[in-house]
C-alpha cells in the first residue's frame, strides 16, 4: 500500500534526522537522553524510525538537542500520496 | 509544574499553527479532511492542541495542507526547562 510505505518512510527519514543532529552535537544516547526527559533505548527506537513517536516526544527531543523543532523536520521528504 | 506546563503549551502552539495554514488556504476543517485522512472533528480538536498528536497525524496534516512539514513547526517558541 503506496500511502502507508510513505508514512512509515516519513518515520524512518524523521529518525535519520535525529540521528544525524545528535552526531552533529557529538552527544551519545546517553548524554542526550541526560538533556532532556527521553530513555536512551528509546532514542534510539525513534532514530530507527521504529516508533511513531507524539509532540510531547518531539517537545522532548528539541530541548535534548537545543534545536527548535522545526529543525527535527528539515529534510526532504517527497509526497507521493495524490 | 513549568515543565508540563510548556509542554502544553507547545501543544497549543502547534494547534494555533495549523489552524492559520488552514485559514491562510481558505480551507474549511471539512475541505481539509477531505484531502487528507483526518476526520475534521479530529482536526478541530489538534488545533485547539487537545491531543497530543503522532508523526502519523503530522504527515497527514501536511499533506492535506500541501506544506512541508518543518512549515507546520514553524513558529516561536520558548524552551524554558532548564
Amino acid at each position: 500500500m503506496a500511502k502507508s510505505n510513505n508514512k512509515d518512510n516519513f518515520q524512518i527519514q524523521f529518525g535519520k534526522r535525529i540521528r544525524a543532529l545528535r552526531k552533529d552535537k557529538n552527544l551519545s544516547l546517553r548524554k542526550l537522553s541526560q538533556r532532556c526527559n527521553l530513555d536512551y533505548s528509546d532514542i534510539a527506537k525513534y532514530e530507527k524510525g521504529e516508533v511513531n513517536i507524539q509532540l510531547s516526544t518531539i517537545y522532548e527531543l528539541s530541548v535534548g538537542l537545543q534545536v527548535a523543532p522545526k529543525e527535527l523536520f528539515d529534510f526532504d521528504f517527497v509526497f507521493n500520496d495524490n
